[in-house]
């Protein structure tokens, strides 16, 4: 075995300098040990700290203890298909949301986004929205503890924004956003009212609202718990926890995933001969020959097939097997690779089975035919 | 008579010179008797010129030829009592309203501006807005013809804010608005949205539609107009038409009536002894001395009392009377004010009787309890 080994174990292996530096600049709390141990319990992500940071979380913590209702609150951007990014938000938010039996789930269509950012007309997003409900519901979350809702639909959310917008400057959205066109400042302030909104009376009032997202999302954060701060004495607002994951690679090993090339991610509507060339065409941490890497070891470090080993794999001991096989130069890429392909498939054609039944039951939550703020009053 | 009657006559005979501007600076199309003519009456704003510009108006012209649907579209900011400039708007509104049965009006309350540029709660204008629409309604409107709403509770409008919102640079708005905090921004365009909301699906699609508006809300028009060229193809909008009135002075003689300075408006609230108080103080034309007036003549052209005569009183031949003893020296200040403050106080007592019988209407109005979209259908 490499004396490399030293330095890393199979669960915390990435951009740690990346993720310090974040939270030194930023004021993001790490994730730590004691914090872990008050959890009633874990999933992969929490036990393999690629959930690093949080702000706040203690006050999920104490909600959970003393079986008080919580918020579990995110969304997604309904531009496309369901990712691998996306879906580890919804199973940290299926996680927070199974800590406790007094926990809701707010989950936004962030339709507007997808408008100001991407350009796609709202009646566009309605269908796409429809498949990525379905997938959140595929993925195991209790619907009769879910509000889900398209963002142009929630007049509070509307509202809310605009009674955030009085009093920002321009310069202020241009230091936390850049120079972005007005809608997109816009979107911000959603965003904010969407993490908001369920401390409105209509929604029980204030309480703790955890929300996991990528640490790409820390503005939105920021911004959102200084509004909340300026409002607080008149909505009573409890400043929003957060808890942040680390990004997924792109397949091709440069940058995040980005949705303008489909090779950069695996989607949960991919075929398996898809996720197959796929994975098959991922950058990895193997050597230049077959030679050198029996003779060196594997580099699961910079591995974007090892990062979805960790990443979406439930099974430690088969994924520290991975690691370590890799490491010690016993197993090879082409093997590896072959052993996910295999793994994800099976997820998937379970998922895509599970999807389908769930299909009409996704476009009756939109069209809030079942399960309403109605059907919330008992746990509220 | 003093020849300086040669230059001016009783109808228009105020800051001729800026409205001239307005009309070359920004293009604002000139009122002409051929429009004139071909309209199927006149009311007092339209015939003593004080609607002196428009854009667009033969569209309506148009549609009134051809018994075809349109809307008019205008609101009020709900900051505090209707004055005496609201009041204009809204005989302007309740007059297209008049010229065909195939209108329908639409009336905002700007509540989402009333907050972002004067700091009210969406919550304290609730009330304000109720006395509002009850003088709207005690003014003349029929309400079977009627959609109002407030703007923080139209979720279409608040939708369509966001969409148009897509695009347009701080430098735009910045050029149109002056630097204003970002909630100035989006309450502009939700200006927008109001104005094109009568031609969405909902409404019976693409409509022509007028916006009776003070000059000072041109800005806002010509945003519109550029806005519904750049969505024409997706929503089919007919760009909007819109007419302008000339701007009520302040009571005290400087600038626009501010509902900072209360004693420079009138308002529909006003009791008999405070319409007294402050048409007394108001500024005037006169002479320095009662005998040098009987002497030159009063100027009208400069006397806010005069306005309050031509703006708010219907008869022709009794205006056109102060106006020819005013400048003949017959008439002193003292008693044109006496014979003003009784027309206005006969004006105001019958219109707060009519007004407490709509109050109970107007809140149901407001909160969508009678007169809905519904009732609408059988116009549109």
């Amino acid at each position: 075995m490499s004396t490399k080994t030293e330095r890393l174990d199979p669960w915390s292996i990435e951009d740690v300098e990346d993720y310090d530096r974040l939270i030194r600049v930023f004021g993001i709390e790490r994730i730590n040990d004691n914090l872990l141990r008050s959890l009633p319990f874990l999933n992969r992500y929490m036990r393999r700290r690629i959930v690093f940071g949080h702000r706040g979380l203690w006050e999920i913590i104490k909600a959970i203890k003393e079986n008080r209702v919580y918020a579990v609150m995110s969304g997604i951007k309904p531009t496309g298909v369901f990712h691998f990014g996306s879906k580890i938000t919804a199973e940290q938010i299926i996680y927070f949301q199974q800590l406790s039996p007094k926990a809701i789930v707010f989950y936004a269509v962030a339709d507007i986004e997808a408008w100001e950012d991407n350009g796609i007309p709202l009646k566009e997003s309605r269908e796409i929205a429809v498949d990525n409900v379905a997938d959140l519901l595929a993925l195991g979350i209790d619907y009769k503890r879910l509000y889900v809702y398209r963002q142009s639909e929630e007049e509070r959310v509307l509202r809310l924004s605009y009674v955030f917008a009085r009093g920002l400057t321009y310069n202020l959205l241009e230091a936390i956003y850049g120079e972005k066109h007005i809608g997109m400042y816009m979107s911000a302030l959603v965003q904010v009212a969407d993490i908001l909104l369920p401390q409105l009376e209509e929604f029980g009032g204030p309480k703790p609202t955890i929300v996991p997202v990528g640490v790409d999302q820390d503005p939105h954060i920021r911004l959102t718990r200084d509004i909340a701060r300026k409002y607080s004495r008149e909505y009573g607002f409890i400043l929003p926890s957060s808890v942040y994951h680390k990004l997924q690679k792109s397949l091709t090993g440069s940058g995040k995933m980005s949705k303008r090339d489909p090779m950069s991610y695996l989607t949960l509507n991919d075929s398996s001969k898809m996720v197959e060339l796929k994975i098959k065409r991922a950058f990895t941490g193997g050597r230049e020959t077959a030679e050198l890497q029996r003779k060196l070891g594997g580099r699961p470090e910079i591995c974007v097939v090892y990062q979805l080993w960790l990443y979406h794999v439930d099974d430690d001991v088969k994924v520290s097997r991975v690691f370590e096989e890799c490491k010690s130069g016993k197993r090879i890429c082409g093997e590896c690779k072959l052993e996910l392909i295999e793994e994800i498939n099976k997820f998937l054609e379970k998922h895509k089975e599970r999807k389908e039944k769930f299909r009409d039951l996704a476009r009756e939550l939109l069209e809030r035919k079942k399960y309403t703020l109605e059907s919330l009053k008992n746990i509220i």
